[in-house]
């Protein structure tokens, strides 16, 4: 019997499955364990830079449970409305929706959006927070398509891909999606300095 | 020459001179001085709960500044929206704005929408924020309707009125709004209590 050495082990602060189930899987290739820690009375700032957030977050959570721990944040950017819902797009996604978001942009041409992901670690030992930024460009589509991922996958295409977020199985996503390389760039400044 | 008396300066921390002309009329007719304190890196929590939002930044405010300070959130809540764009109203507002509300209720005949207020005081004497809360109840009209105020007033209808908010003077506006009443609940009993 091996024990699980402790300095792979790291707690993803979240109350989101579905972004939990694709970090195990990109943070298992780097053999990284990923445990889900659920976010209990947790903080988040208003701010329209989601690094700022996601880095008050995760020294929020340290604080509290003393453990080398990631908090996510993400955003999708919108270009013809100004970046909306951007650092928001989860409180938007739970009242107006995709169908918010299609009529809002229903007769626009121009469609370009790009969806921006912030991993930040920190852990008790660490006087500052590390973040890890990714983004993927691409469109919103005229109609929701897929069933699968969450949020505002079903209307957003990435760039050479002619299917939504919500279309791809997660590994597939895993590949394309901006938690994903966010996730990656973590996993390896992660192995390469524990 | 007489002095003002120190104990009827109240601080109200915002970056919107909108709300502090308000702030100064309703305050005024309680013989209280509002003076503006600019908001510099102020921080604002995301939460649904507008009190929440206003207790932490007032909190944050006083402990920077060692005065008495009030805080004012507010929000518009439309009911065919899940209640969005809520406590992130002045974010939907720099982005999406009144013409993104119309798009999003076009054919909803059901345009019941109440704008909420909370004023938070804080001073640093006091162990713990007081809250003063108020609503006002009414539509969202068809079209974008007056010039004055900000925001969102263009769009909203107080009930038992003919007028949007921003079709009224800042005076009468605050004889209507949510935040004239918050404010006016604040007064007084910032002056029975002083």
């Amino acid at each position: 019997m091996t024990y699980l050495p402790k300095d792979k082990i790291v707690y993803f602060a979240t109350s989101n499955i579905h972004k939990y189930t694709e970090a195990c899987q990109v943070l298992s290739e780097c053999k990284i364990v990923t445990a889900m820690l659920k976010k209990i009375e947790a903080m988040e700032i208003q701010d329209d830079n989601l690094a700022n957030i996601a880095k008050f977050s995760v020294i929020d959570a340290t604080r509290k449970c003393h453990l080398p721990i990631i908090v996510e944040d993400a955003g999708l950017f919108i270009e013809a409305l100004n970046g909306f819902p951007g650092p928001y797009s989860s409180y938007v996604y739970r009242t107006i929706g995709n169908d918010g978001i299609l009529k809002l942009i229903k007769n626009i041409i121009e469609r370009k959006a790009c969806f921006k992901s912030v991993v930040a670690f920190h852990s008790p030992e660490r006087v500052e927070p590390m973040c890890f930024r990714s983004e993927v460009e691409g469109k919103i589509v005229r109609e929701k398509r897929g069933s699968q991922g969450f949020g505002f996958d079903p209307i957003f295409e990435p760039l050479n891909s002619s299917k939504t977020f919500a279309e791809m199985p997660f590994e597939e996503k895993n590949r394309h999606s901006h938690r994903g390389f966010a996730l990656c760039k973590f996993a390896k400044w992660f192995t390469s300095n524990r």
